[in-house]
């Protein structure tokens, strides 16, 4: 038996830095109490699901909601909800704007420490409780799509972060505790680790080949064909030669766009087609899989560390969507060395994506 | 139902570089073969324990074995015993040396590749199926420890590969595909980022301040001593100020020392009494969880690229072991942003984990 601590007081998030590793690491000790549908030992179990219509109240106040799209439900009836996620992995800034400070008087690398402070949002993204992506009417992705826009243009605009991340956990194995559909946004005071890698790759190639990394690889992708899944006119779905993860899968619009919330209607719209269509084809090879979502977007501009100035932003960044299907566990030689290892060659699982009708 | 791909040509294993994140991918097609004991439903599920004693040839020959302590067992019974990965990530040299090489004739940076050459070799590290680390012996899990030392030393030596990785997953949550006690090496012509990352860090700090990163974080963490665990006169066992999982463990020794395979008979056998009951007390408080554990210790000094060559490496190179506890899933904020989130601080791990008895 697991001895739980009860903790009844609230702590807030705190931010401490990794010295050998270089990255932060959020506490958050209130997230323990957070409830889940699934099978996990060490979270408090939840009969009922809080996302669903009529238990608004169990969450904390919507911040933003889209109508049904008829008349359709009552008063108050919702397509999509976005509320602050009531076990923060970062709240708002407090009074004090939570610099970095020291702890203890250790040499300054050592013990570096800084208020969490941020934004953690959940978008639950349909009323009904069973009903996934592939199952949505086009019109209600293209909304969820610009829901997201919104939400991370919110975070940069209104809250002044660094970085927002839009992901959504699909199925306990890929992290979701609750199995009602649903994404998040976690803005950081910050830019994460991975986001300033793929900034500082991408700048170091512009500088080199004065053309953006992310352009050159979707034309190379797209004459190379094996990994390609999808094309349109204004996107493309493959998967990346160096796949970490089977049967990942990235979609980029082929011109050069930093910014995911500067895509126009018409490309959202397009882009919401894609989407379903090619989680549909995930659903449907992989027997529904546990995956993550990710969208990349540039980082706020006004928070850009001098290293990353070295180019213009936009000329370098260039917006993506990532999404990892959770079917192998990574484990000590993944934690341990950053390496990744992946049994499925993206040419094989391309060709299966590609083949289902 | 999963359709599984029935791949009986057996495939070497490739490298292929991600020219966003600045780190190698190995894709092993192989690997889809490996059986497991756990409930997996992406692995064929095997009945009888290979690793257990009188399947041997279920496993490739024994590249070293440790006989049992005294005359027990008969003819070619073993205590502890290494051989091949029958299901390699890496495997040893072929003819090739496995260059990096271009695919298809698209820019350098894009899909670079090479041939997947290294070691992996899995260690059983008992004949007894269910007695695991915090059952055995202290002479016995000595005994691992040099067969650990041992190992990494022949692939720096006799393979002449970058690094060697030692670890151990612990249970399937953890990534443990067989639950018959074990640790794997998987060793790597390349230095993996992680690694990389944290010499850089060591590097840098020790030309900032002419101590090693890691000496000082001892000092500090056993001055502050709200996250030691454990201490002896060589070591000291703690959780991290910024821990990326809860009850998230690091072991060190206090006495500067770049290599593990260099340390001491002595040292080893202090280190086995420590780490049998570190796993003790977190087997107790935790009911046995999931874990990986992590052996750091210094890359091939031939093989450092040339940034990682401007001080002497066994100056800024500190060995040390994470136990690394999987009681969260990493979901789609880690694996986008590279942070993490934990809900449990490490004072309070420490706290809970000294007060076992």
């Amino acid at each position: 038996m697991e001895k739980r601590v009860k903790t009844t007081k609230t702590t807030a998030p705190e931010m401490r830095y990794h010295p050998l590793l270089d990255r932060w690491v959020i506490l958050a000790p209130d997230r323990r109490g957070r409830p889940t549908d699934q099978k996990d030992r060490y979270l408090p179990r939840v009969q009922e699901c809080p996302f669903c219509p009529g238990r608004e109240s169990s969450t904390p106040p919507a911040l933003y909601t889209v109508p049904p799209p008829s008349e359709s439900g009552g008063d108050g009836a919702w397509r999509i909800r976005v509320f602050p996620n009531k076990y923060p992995a970062l709240q708002p800034k407090s009074a004090d704007h939570g610099n970095a400070s020291e702890k203890g008087g250790a040499p300054r690398e050592l013990f570096l420490s800084r208020e969490g402070v941020g934004r953690h949002e959940v978008i639950v993204e349909t009323p009904e409780h069973r009903e996934d992506f592939p199952d949505f009417e086009q019109d209600h992705l293209h909304d969820v799509l610009t829901v997201w826009a919104g939400r991370i243009r919110a975070a940069y605009q209104e809250q002044d972060l660094a970085y927002a991340l839009l992901f959504r956990n699909h199925r306990a194995r890929a992290g979701a505790s609750l199995s009602h559909p649903h994404s998040q946004l976690i803005a950081t005071p910050v830019i994460p680790k991975n986001i300033r890698q793929k900034c500082e790759a991408s700048q170091a190639y512009l500088e080199r080949n004065n053309r953006c990394l992310i352009c050159d690889l979707l034309k190379q992708e797209g004459k190379a064909g094996s990994r390609v899944i999808l094309e349109t006119e204004e996107f493309i779905v493959f998967a990346p030669f160096a796949s970490r993860f089977p049967f990942e899968i990235f979609i980029a619009p082929k011109t050069h766009n930093p910014d995911f919330t500067l895509s126009s209607a018409e490309n959202m719209g397009q882009l919401a087609a894609l989407l379903k269509d090619m989680l549909c084809r995930l659903r449907e090879i992989l027997d529904d899989p546990p995956y993550n979502l990710v969208v990349n977007t540039a980082p706020n501009a006004k928070h850009l560390p001098r290293e990353l100035k070295h180019q213009p932003p936009e000329r370098y960044f260039h917006w993506h969507i990532e999404v990892l299907p959770r079917l192998a566990k990574a484990a000590g030689f993944e934690w341990g060395s950053g390496f990744h290892i992946n049994a499925v060659p993206p040419e094989e699982a391309a060709s299966r994506l590609r083949e289902v009708n």
